[in-house]
C-alpha cells in the first residue's frame, strides 16, 4: 500500500549542483555586498548626517567603539549556534581575549575615563551577550571592585585584568541571599594562630550562585563574607581576594565548583555554584580600602556601621546598573535594525492580492514598532547625560548623592523592561523569521531578562528609589521643577501638540504621585502600621508607580537637555522620535490624568492623533535611522538584516558558517 | 605575587563525601516526597473540592487525562538539557513514540470525539512543548487532513498515524509565503503521458519552510501546490500526499530536506526546509474529497472558486488553532503551579530584616502573579465552551460558520498572548531560578511565541475577525447581547463592584467599537479610498482593538455561562477569579471608558479598589487553587516546584537526571 505513493525519479537536480558547488563557508562579505546592492543602506527620503546621528548616540569614546569596529571583523565574532553548551562558553572566552589584546578598556578607566567603561559594554552587545556578561564582571565588578576596594598590595592582580591574566569573578550571591545579601551566611573567620582568614559555606543556603567567570574560567574571586574575630565578633560583610583555580586551571583544594548547566540565555556565561570548605587565605586577602587587620590581628575599619560596611563593598553593583544599563542599549539598537531592516525587504500580501509589500509599509507594524523605537533613541540620549552624571562622581571620588543612586536604580529598569518589550514586539511582528537563532532578535528576550534580575530585580530596585525620593522630600532636599505650563491652563486645552506640554504632563503625575505616596503612607503610619507593612503588603504598586514615573521624567529631561545643542539636521528627527515617545508615555497613563482631570477629553483624543501623525512622520526614516545607529555590515550578519532570500538559495543548516556542515 | 593569595587545605571535606556518595541518579520521587513533606499540596486555609476545581478547568475527556498522568510517569519523560539539538529532536519523538503507543489519541477522533484531540494537546504541554508542537502537526494538521480531505484509498496512510507507521507533515508555508499562502509558487503538474502528477520548487521563495516532523522524522508529507493542467491550466491550491522518505528513512530522489537549525524554543521540533525538484506522484496522491482527476485526465472539483478551493483544503489551520489554544493552557497552567509553589517556600527579606517572607507574601508578587493567573484560569473555563461548540460542528460535518470562524482565530491571539505575559511575569518575579532551563518558567515564552506566529499571526488572524464580525454586522447576522445594566446607570454609579456589570462595560465598548469601525470604514471609503488603504495603511490599531474585545467578551460570556452550573464549593473561587479577570480587562482601557463618559473618576477609582481586594481574598486560595489543576507531582518536576534547597544540596549540573554527570 505504503509503495503506492512512492516515486521516482533519475533526473539531475541543477539545484542540487549548485548545491554541492556551493557547499563550502559562505563568505559573509559577499553576503552583506548583495544586501547593499538593494540600496537598503541609504534609502528613503531623508537629508540628515548618518555619522552625525550616530555621534549623538554614542555620545562619547569615539575612539574605542571605532577599534571595535574593526578588530570586530575576525571571523570569530561571527555567531555560531549548534555548538555544545561547553563550547559557547569557550567561544565567549576567546572572544574576550581578543578584546583584551585590542587594549580597549583598562581598570584604570575607573580613575581617568569611566565612560570608556559603558562604551565597551555598548559594543560588546553588538556582538555576543556572553561576552558583554563577562566582560562586565571581569571589568567592573571583578576589576573595578579589587582597583577601588583594594590598595597598593592588590595592583597587580587588579591589572591582570586587563591582560586577562587575571580572570576574576564576583561572589556575592548566594542561592538563599540574591535578595537580603546582607544576611549571607558564608564566613570569614580570623585565625590569630596562622593569621589567616578561613573562608566557608556553612549552609546549603550560603553557596555563592550564579558567579560569572566562575564555572569554568576564572582564578581568582572576590568574596563576601561575614567577618568574625575571635571570640565570635561579627564584624560584618567584608570583601576578600581569593585564588580559586591554580596556574594549571585545577580549582584549589577547599572550593567545590559545579556548572549551574542550561539556561534561557547566555548560555556562553559560565556561571557557577561555589562552596567554600575552610579555604585559607593570608591577612593581606582582605580589600583593606576601609577596613584592615594588622598582622597582630588587630581589626580597624573607617566605617562603624556595619550595614553600611556591606553596602561599601558593594558599591560596584551601583556602575554595575549603569553597565547592564549600556550592555541593553546596545543590544537593543542592534535588534532594532536587524528588524527594520527586514520590514524593508519582506514582502507580504498587497493591494492587489500579491506578495508584493514590504511588511513595514503595514500600519501594524509600524504602531507596534516605531514607539519602541522612539523609546529606544530617547533613553539612549537622556541615559547619556546618566552616565556622565555617574562618571563625573567617580573621577571626584566622591560619594555617590541619594539623587545619584535614584538616577541609576531607575535607568536600569527603564532600559532592560524597554529591551524586553522590544525583544518581545520585534520577534512576533518579524514572525518565523524571528524565531530562528540565526537572525538574532530571540536573543533580546533572554539579555533582558538577565538585565532585569541583575544586579538588583528592577522592581526591588524601584522600591529602593521611592524611598531615597520621600527622603529627600522629607528633608527639602528632592529637585521638584515646576512645569512650564501651569495645571489651569492644561486643564483647558483641547488640542496637546507640543513638546514642553508632554513634558509638563509627565512631570505633573510625577510630582502628583510623590504627594499621593507620601500622604497616603504618613497617614497609614499615623494608624499603627509600619512602613514595611504599608510598602511591601499593601501599597506596592503606588511605590511602583511613582518610582517609574520619576524614572520617565528623568528621562525626558535629559534628553531634552542633550538635545539642545545637537545640530539643526539631526535635532528635528530626534524631535521627531522624542514627540513620539513622550506621547506614548502619557497616553500609556490616560486613565490617570483624565480620573485626575489634568486634561479633557477632547485633549486625550488629539493626543491619540498626535500619535498617529508622529507614526506617518516616522516611516521614511525608520530604516535611515537604524542603519544610521552605525553598526557594521560584518556585525548585522543576521540573514534577515542583509538578504534573507540569498541566504536561503543555499545549505546553511540554519548557521552563517556553513564549512563545517 | 600570585602566589601570595594561593592556599592551602589538607582537610578532608565531609560534603564532599555525601557528595560522592551522592552521586547518583537522583529518584524524582523521594525529591518529589520532601516536597510533599513541607505539606505545600494542602495548605492555607479554604475548603473547595480540588477534585472537583480540576474536572471544571478539564472539562471532557477525564480517561484520556487519566491516561496521560499514568504512562508520563515513564522516566523517558523527565526534562533532559544539556543534550546536543539532534538529541532533543530524536527525545521528542521516543515520547510521541511512548504516547502512541498508549492509544490516547486516534485519527478517527475528528469524526467521533474532537475534544480529545485537544485534551492530547493540554496534556503533552504539561509534558515537553516539543512533543506537544510534533504531536498537533501528526494528530491535526496530517492525520487530520487526510482523515477529513482524503478518501477511502487514503484511509490506511492516515489509520498509520494512531500507530507512527506513518509520520507525517504538512507541507503549506514556503519561504516567500507564510502569509499569502494561496500566492505559494509550488506547482503539481499533470502529465497526462504518465498520468502522474510533477511536483516542483521553482524558486527560492517556494521552498516549503518550517515543516514540523519533516527535517528527520516523518516518511509522507501533505504537499501543498497550485494544480497546472496541459495548456497551462491553472486550478488553484491542492493537496498532495507525497512519500519524501522511503522505508530505510532515506530521502526520497528528488526530493532535498534541511534542518532548519537552531531556534528561540522548541529546539525538539525537526522543522525542514523541502525542496521537490521533478517529484512524480500517482494520480491518487491528490486528496480528492472535492477534487478528483480521472484516469483519463479529467480534472473535476465539487469547488468552482479557486480561492475556496485553497481555504478548503487548508481547513486544519482552523482546528489547528484550537489545538495550539488547548498546548498553551496546558503550559500556562503548568508554569503558574510551578512559580506559585516556589513563591510559597521562597524565603527573601521581612518585617526584621531577616530573610523569613515567603515571595509570595510580597503585595508585588501578588500585583503581577495574580491577576495572570485569574486571567488563564478564566481563559481556560471560557476556552472549554469554544472546543465544545467547534467539536460540535465537527460531528455534524457542517461547514464551520463565519461566527465560529471568528470565535476560533479569536481565542487562538488571546491565550497565545496571554501565555506570553505569563511567561515574561513569572521569570521576572521568580528572579534567578526562573533563568535555569530545569526550572522549566523560561520555555514558556518560546512555547508561546510559536503559539503566537503558527497557524496564523495573531494580529492578522484579529484582522481576519474585525473582517467576518463586521460582514456580520452588515447582513444583520451579528448576535449583540444587550448589557443588563443601561448605559444611564452605569455612567450614574460611583462604585462598581458588581460581576454584570464588569461584563457590561466589556460588552458595551465591544459594541461601540464596532459602531466606530463600522462609520470609520464607510465614511473613508465613500471619499475613495479603499478597505486595504483603511484597515492596513491607517487604522489598524482601531481594527485590532475591536477583534480583541470581541474576545474579550465571547470569554466573558462563555466563562460565565459555564460557571452557571458547577458546584456551590468552587464556583466561589472561581467567580473570584472571574472578577478579578474582568475588573483587569476594564481597567486596562481605563482612558477609554473615562474618555467616552462611560463610567465616572469615581466608579474608576472603585474599580481600582476592588482590583486590590480580589488580590486580597484570592491570596490564601492561589498555592491550593494552582495544586488543585492536578498536574502530577512527577511532572511538576522543576526543583523549585519541589525542594529546592534539597535539589541545591547535592550535585546536578542543572539537571534532574544526574546520573549521567
Amino acid at each position: 500500500m505504503i509503495s503506492k505513493f512512492s516515486h521516482n525519479n533519475n533526473q539531475v537536480s541543477n539545484f542540487q549542483d549548485i548545491q554541492n558547488r556551493e557547499r563550502r563557508e559562505r563568505p559573509i562579505v559577499e553576503h552583506n555586498q548583495k544586501f547593499n546592492s538593494k540600496n537598503f543602506i541609504m534609502t528613503s527620503q531623508t537629508n540628515f548626517c548618518p555619522h552625525e546621528f550616530a555621534k549623538v548616540l554614542d555620545g562619547s569614546c569615539h575612539e574605542t567603539r571605532k577599534k571595535w569596529k574593526e578588530f570586530s571583523q575576525d571571523p570569530l565574532f561571527v555567531p555560531r549556534y549548534n555548538i555544545s553548551l561547553r563550547e559557547q562558553k569557550d567561544l565567549a572566552l576567546e572572544r574576550l581575549k581578543v578584546v583584551a589584546k585590542n587594549r580597549v578598556f583598562s581598570v584604570h578607566d575607573f580613575a581617568k575615563n569611566p565612560l570608556n567603561v559603558f562604551a565597551n559594554h555598548e559594543m560588546a552587545a553588538w556582538v555576543d551577550g556572553s561576552l558583554a556578561t563577562k566582560l562586565t564582571v571581569q571589568l567592573n565588578l571583578f576589576g573595578g571592585t579589587v582597583y577601588t576596594l583594594g590598595t597598593e598590595r592588590h595592583l597587580p592582580v587588579a591589572e591582570g585584568v586587563d591582560t586577562l591574566s587575571t580572570i576574576g569573578c564576583f561572589a556575592l550571591t548566594e542561592l538563599g541571599f540574591g535578595n537580603n545579601a546582607v544576611q549571607m551566611e558564608t564566613t570569614s573567620v580570623w585565625d590569630p594562630q596562622t593569621k589567616e582568614f578561613i573562608i566557608n559555606s556553612p549552609t546549603v543556603l550560603s553557596q555563592k550562585y550564579w558567579i560569572t567567570n566562575g564555572a569554568l574560567h576564572c582564578n581568582y574571586a572576590i568574596v563576601f563574607a561575614q567577618l568574625i574575630l575571635p571570640g565570635n565578633q561579627k564584624e560584618g560583610v567584608h570583601a576578600f581576594l581569593v585564588r580559586v583555580r591554580n596556574e594549571d586551571g585545577s580549582v584549589c583544594n577547599g572550593v567545590f565548583i559545579e556548572d549551574m548547566g542550561s539556561k534561557f540565555g547566555l548560555n556562553g556565561v559560565d556561571n557557577g555554584r561555589l562552596r567554600f570548605d575552610n579555604v585559607r587565605i593570608p591577612r593581606e586577602a582582605i580589600l583593606n580600602k576601609f577596613s584592615e587587620m594588622s598582622p597582630s590581628g588587630q581589626f580597624t575599619s573607617t566605617i562603624k556601621d556595619k550595614r553600611q560596611r556591606f553596602l561599601k563593598v558593594a558599591d560596584r553593583l551601583l556602575s554595575g546598573r549603569i553597565c547592564i544599563a549600556s550592555m541593553l542599549i546596545g543590544g537593543t539598537k542592534y535588534c532594532l535594525a536587524t528588524a527594520i531592516r527586514y520590514g524593508a525587504q519582506r514582502l507580504a500580501v498587497g493591494k492587489t492580492g500579491k506578495s508584493d509589500t514590504p511588511i513595514m509599509n503595514f500600519n501594524l507594524f509600524q504602531n507596534q514598532v516605531y514607539p519602541l523605537l522612539a523609546r529606544t533613541i530617547t533613553l539612549n540620549v537622556g541615559f547619556n547625560k546618566v552616565k556622565e552624571v555617574y562618571a563625573e562622581s567617580l573621577l571626584k571620588k566622591e560619594e555617590a548623592s541619594a539623587f545619584l543612586v535614584c538616577l541609576c536604580c531607575a535607568v536600569k529598569p527603564l532600559i532592560t523592561w524597554n529591551s524586553r518589550d522590544v525583544g518581545t514586539t520585534l520577534v512576533e511582528r518579524v514572525g518565523g523569521q524571528g524565531y530562528l537563532s540565526v537572525n538574532r532578535l530571540s536573543e533580546l528576550l533572554p539579555f533582558a531578562h538577565s538585565g532585569i534580575t541583575a544586579e538588583g530585580d528592577n522592581s526591588v530596585l524601584m522600591q529602593k528609589v521611592a524611598k531615597e525620593l520621600l527622603t529627600l522630600v522629607s528633608k527639602n532636599q528632592f529637585p521638584f521643577s515646576k512645569p512650564s505650563n501651569s495645571r489651569q491652563d492644561i486643564a483647558k486645552m483641547t488640542k496637546i501638540t507640543d513638546i514642553q506640554v508632554l513634558i509638563d504632563l509627565i512631570r505633573i503625575r510625577e510630582i502628583d504621585l510623590i504627594k499621593e505616596v507620601s500622604v497616603m503612607t504618613q497617614t497609614q503610619m499615623s494608624q499603627g502600621k509600619d512602613i514595611y507593612e504599608i510598602w511591601m503588603e499593601k501599597e506596592n504598586a503606588a511605590i511602583q508607580n511613582l518610582a517609574r514615573q520619576f524614572g520617565e521624567r528623568i528621562i525626558a529631561d535629559f534628553a531634552q537637555q542633550n538635545l539642545v545643542n545637537v545640530r539643526q539636521d539631526v535635532k528635528r528627527p530626534f524631535e521627531l522620535y522624542f514627540k513620539l515617545h513622550l506621547v506614548s508615555v502619557v497616553l500609556s497613563n490616560l486613565g490617570w490624568y483624565l480620573m485626575n482631570n489634568v486634561i479633557t477629553s477632547e485633549a486625550a483624543r488629539s493626543l491619540e492623533e498626535l500619535r498617529k501623525e508622529c507614526i506617518v512622520q516616522i516611516h521614511p526614516i525608520a530604516l535611515y535611522s537604524v542603519n544610521a545607529f552605525g553598526i557594521p555590515e560584518h556585525l548585522l550578519c543576521a540573514p534577515i538584516a542583509q538578504n534573507y532570500e540569498t541566504y536561503n538559495s543555499k545549505p546553511n543548516n540554519g548557521e552563517l558558517i556553513t564549512s563545517k556542515l
